[in-house]
């Protein structure tokens, strides 16, 4: 673990983009996160973050991510002070940065999850201690990207040369826009799979398009779509984005991945989801090796441990 | 704290029902719950759990039960990620077994409290950690039973040759159910006293018949009944239980444990209540030393504690 | 931290009302919470409360005052156990001395917000363990004052000599008459600025006159009350307060601290205001050196942690 106590561009600064970080960022992001995997196999929780207490602050509910911060906070020997902004003084109608500025009078980082995209700068002009974004509204989810890329790293090795192949509703889905940004780090081919009026956001998409990673679009997944993937990435369709219950049950059908279609698969692709499903992953696949999405959250505990501790170690 | 080194049945298992225990096991529990009850009186936190990680799944809310296990878990150094499922991903339709397989990731057993009594065959088939039951529906709440046993042993030396008798609505309290089932093991007499409507369940109460335990039925409690009674376990009354305000005041009367009905009682009774109450037990007994239902919480706290170390203790 | 070994006031009692201290109690505390500070700039955490679990049960929200609490507790090396009212047994009728009763048999203090001023009462004839008043309706606010009081010495060097004006809502906010009790062990010139109607409480003022500290009253804040002042104190002025739009409107001007009223102000003077704010404070402020009130949340947690540690220290 001295890559902790080395300098990085990690270190007590805001995590609030993809954007910020560069391919070499990325490695040495991993690299801690597969010491943090070692280290909770070995002995459950480490000490590396003794004395350090992490803020958490959420305006919207997640089960999830909330949970593995505050699992991965305490795995690092730290404490965690939790607040539900539902019950804060927010409701006395505090602004974001004067909640932001006192929490950081407590703790020595803070998560923050927000509906507004603008609270990222919010974060970054007025907060003392390292803020880390747990999702800001349609914006981003960067160390869900993390998580992701760390996935498809431990389960195949490498990302370089694979074929990835985004299913569901991208227009929406914050995990994908922010996956697809981190690609373009590495030599891989996108494929993409969406509903008509869910497709991936245009900036994202000309962004891709332009790095000529782009392998081709379609309106629904099929055989050979899935043949030619190493990773089938899933998202969430909800029902709501559909003008009727009529349309919904119509495509629902194109991008449901289950045993049937996984026969198309190779052997070694990997079916990934960010959580909660609704039915796009049936629950029979559960039972395939290749559904790796429950082990995907255990690489993010590790991913996000890495993270804390890089963000939150003492010099 | 050699015996949280050695096999058991309760190392790395699921907590589900009291059928899935023996005397023996019980015997187990209890040694070392007496164990925790001295540690913490010496020292305050004990550090048998230390580098594990405690998740608390609650879907009905319960103040008792979910800090009684955050302390149980803390007191014995470990750690706590507590999920309440009003503000989770629940919201957003997961299903039990995902969320479930979600916390399996974070954290190294589950307690979960959940209104089905499906819940513990989901999780039995589903969490690769261990899950306590802490409340299924109208089901079981297993770690109540094992902590009104240790009450009993601890208040008055020894569970057999006892009379036991339960008071109040026999046929919703869960508490009861798995008390009742439990006794099997010890020669006991029991006594019921519910209004009518409320009297346990009959497959309970046939249970208990054949196994020549049951002393008697009463539909209100008398001088001459608690003469006779060891242990008096009160239940909560609600009155939402009754068809009208009136017949809850026609009957309330006839199941209130106060002064006045403790005069009948053996100077060595002692009176139990899982608790919340309402009045069954009237506020002027708290202060005769029969009263044993806080203490009884306390012993909670030990007999938890000694639960979650046989569960969890690593090898 | 020998201070903490020694016997006083504080060791295992009740922190109810600002009424039970003496000036040499608050030299105590003050001069612990200087030690806290070192400890938490050189450590993060000290390992004073180490064994000790602190329960925290809030009936009414507050993300200030419970994470504070909360990160003072494990900036101790304790535990917290967090209870929120409003998911617990509270919603089955329990009585807050049962409540009370359960949380004393898991934890070894308790900090109440409650919304009746009755309930300290309760905590006091009730509770087996130390119970720490974090908010009784609109009765007292005690570790509020005592931070105020300690960011006061901390800015100021001193409180002997200050003249201290109040601005703002004197009726409802109970910070105030928290801390206008302790200064009565101070030699202060105390001003008053309140819109009509919402003047201090007639019991406060007449105290507070009597002990010929009351320099005097103004119903708009003027440059000259500010050219006085050493400590600016201002609190909350709620929209509710008012019979209509209009008329907050028309009042709000003569009570907010904005750059321009801060001309007047001498150079050492501090602002102060126990947060949330409305805009009673202008966001410009917060640039300015003398606005304290961001570091007066620190000061509070140092001086929790004070309070914390001297009742809950082992001997």
């Amino acid at each position: 673990m001295q890559l902790l106590s080395q300098p990085s561009c990690f270190k007590k600064q805001h995590v609030l983009s993809v954007g910020q970080y560069t391919r070499a960022d990325l490695h040495l992001l991993f690299t801690v996160a597969q010491e943090m995997r070692l280290g909770v196999q070995r002995s459950g929780v480490l000490d590396l973050l003794r004395g350090r207490v992490l803020c958490t602050l959420f305006y919207e509910p997640s089960t999830r991510t909330s949970a593995s911060f505050d699992a991965a906070m305490q795995r690092l020997g730290g404490r965690t002070v939790a607040v539900a902004a539902g019950q804060s003084s927010v409701q006395k109608g505090e602004t974001l940065q004067d909640t932001l500025r006192t929490l950081a009078c407590y703790g020595d980082a803070v998560v923050l999850r927000h509906p507004d995209e603008g609270s990222v700068e919010v974060a970054e002009r007025y907060s003392d201690v390292p803020v880390i974004n747990a999702g800001n509204g349609s914006g981003e989810h960067p160390t869900q990207a993390f998580l992701d890329l760390f996935t498809i790293r431990e389960e195949l090795g490498t990302v370089q040369g694979l074929t990835i192949t985004f299913v569901g509703d991208l227009r929406h889905g914050r995990t994908v826009h922010s996956l697809v940004r981190l690609l373009r780090h590495y030599q891989v081919r996108v494929q993409l799979v969406a509903p008509p009026g869910l497709e991936l956001p245009e900036g994202v998409r000309e962004e891709l398009a332009a790095s000529g990673k782009l392998r081709g679009e379609w309106a629904a997944l099929t055989g050979e779509v899935i043949s030619r993937s190493d990773v089938l990435y899933c998202t969430r369709v909800q029902r709501e984005r559909f003008g009727s219950g009529d349309e919904y049950e119509r495509v629902r059908g194109a991008y449901r991945v289950d045993n049937a279609a996984l026969k198309h698969a190779k052997a070694s692709m990997v079916v990934m989801h960010p959580l909660p499903r609704n039915d796009e992953v049936a629950e029979e696949v559960d039972f395939d090796q290749r559904a790796a999405y429950f082990r995907q959250m255990r690489y993010g505990l590790y991913c996000r441990m890495a993270l804390l501790a890089l963000v939150m170690a003492p010099m």
